[in-house]
């Protein structure tokens, strides 16, 4: 199962996303794309990791996502495979473009290897494209990406679901 | 029935809510949390009130929206009950942040009174969270309150709706 | 068939726009409300023009749009109709502001005119109204002005799609 879950700003993604993960297997890898860069940011990752539970393990890698989406998981289970949960590609996009990294082949990259990943794959990205258009070049530059990003991400998940008001409202 | 709108700007959600109320219950209370706080506030309010027609009885409160939703109304009906209109909680949150109230503490209020209203409610709020990151802390702080805020009230609610283009999709 | 589909920047709302249109008829009119006023627009223009092929064919039309609505088209086929995909009304009310035309009439006009239409009508407009409310007071006028348009046009349209990462949610 690959699925990408989006929505706006305290819609109830990232805990729609958990729950769906929870659903899907015992193995959980939590894929944070945020870096704890300073004291408070490092309390609050810490708080959240402890909200999740010890049944997840925490891998922190702000750019380089495909490599750990094709790695083989979950040793312990004959399967050898896991659920990963991508939180969330919103920051990524960010960490891609202070990278100055080339925004088209990371993404073409990120597809491919959710494509290719064993495990399950829920990725947590955000609608934001639905307001006035930003005075801010980089800013319009962002949410053109991030629009490009969802439809590319979307086209290779089996299920999207858009979450308004902590409600899943399922596009495919 | 405890019924949730919301929707984007000018989306078509208050038309949606008065004519849900319509079909619940011949008692119709408009809970305004808008002041009349000038002239021109003042002709708009009226406006309003005077295209719902005379079967609405209109209650401003910008604050202490609990105690209306749990008072006995209609005593003209048996069932002592009445369909009250909250609109809009976007600008509730505005008011209780600008009075420097305990916000999470209000949340919990309004949603038990939702719980124990004997009355149907229905409440309209705002998509607020569909667009960039805003630039200013206060903004973010609003968009982050609300969305939480729409969690917790779409959570007390049996229906939930959210309108676009003056279209309703079911949520709950 | 009368359709207007709407959505978030980049959703993907005009291919989804495009392919509904080529499975409505084969005489495909291509009405852009975007002017290549500098060579850089023209070459987007164009390229544009290329990448949707030579069964189209683009009438540039910033402002008045009902009577290319309402002429005849497509002599060559014997129902003297066609399919005329509208892209965008977003940019078109920019248009009317700027040229300060009477939008409220100009809205009448436009749906009168989608009404009357004998060719088929796909309309692609922009969810604007899903974010904090904006500073400037145009542009604040602009998303009320969109989101009543919005409103009116889809009162005239069989059907009312909403695209999201790509994907169609069917509001009428």
């Amino acid at each position: 199962m690959k699925a990408l879950i989006t929505g706006g700003a305290r819609s109830g993604k990232s805990r729609h996303a958990l729950a769906l993960a929870e659903s899907l297997h015992p193995t959980r890898i939590f894929l944070a794309t945020a870096e704890a860069l300073d004291a408070e940011m490092a309390v609050r990752i810490d708080t959240h990791q402890r909200e999740r539970g010890p049944e997840w393990v925490t891998i922190e890698e702000p750019l380089d996502l495909a490599p750990v989406l094709t790695r083989r998981h979950g040793h312990g289970h004959g399967d050898g495979g896991a659920v990963i949960v991508v939180d969330c590609l919103t920051l990524w996009l960010s960490n891609l473009m202070q990278a100055e990294r080339d925004v088209p082949a990371e993404f073409a990259r990120l597809t491919a290897a959710i494509t290719a990943a064993q495990s399950s794959v829920v990725l947590v990205t955000n609608e934001v494209g639905f307001g006035i258009v930003p005075d801010s070049v980089l800013a319009r530059s962002y949410r053109d990406h991030l629009g490009s990003l969802s439809q590319q991400v979307a086209a290779v998940c089996d299920r999207v679901v858009l979450v308004c008001a902590g409600l899943p409202l399922t596009l495919k």
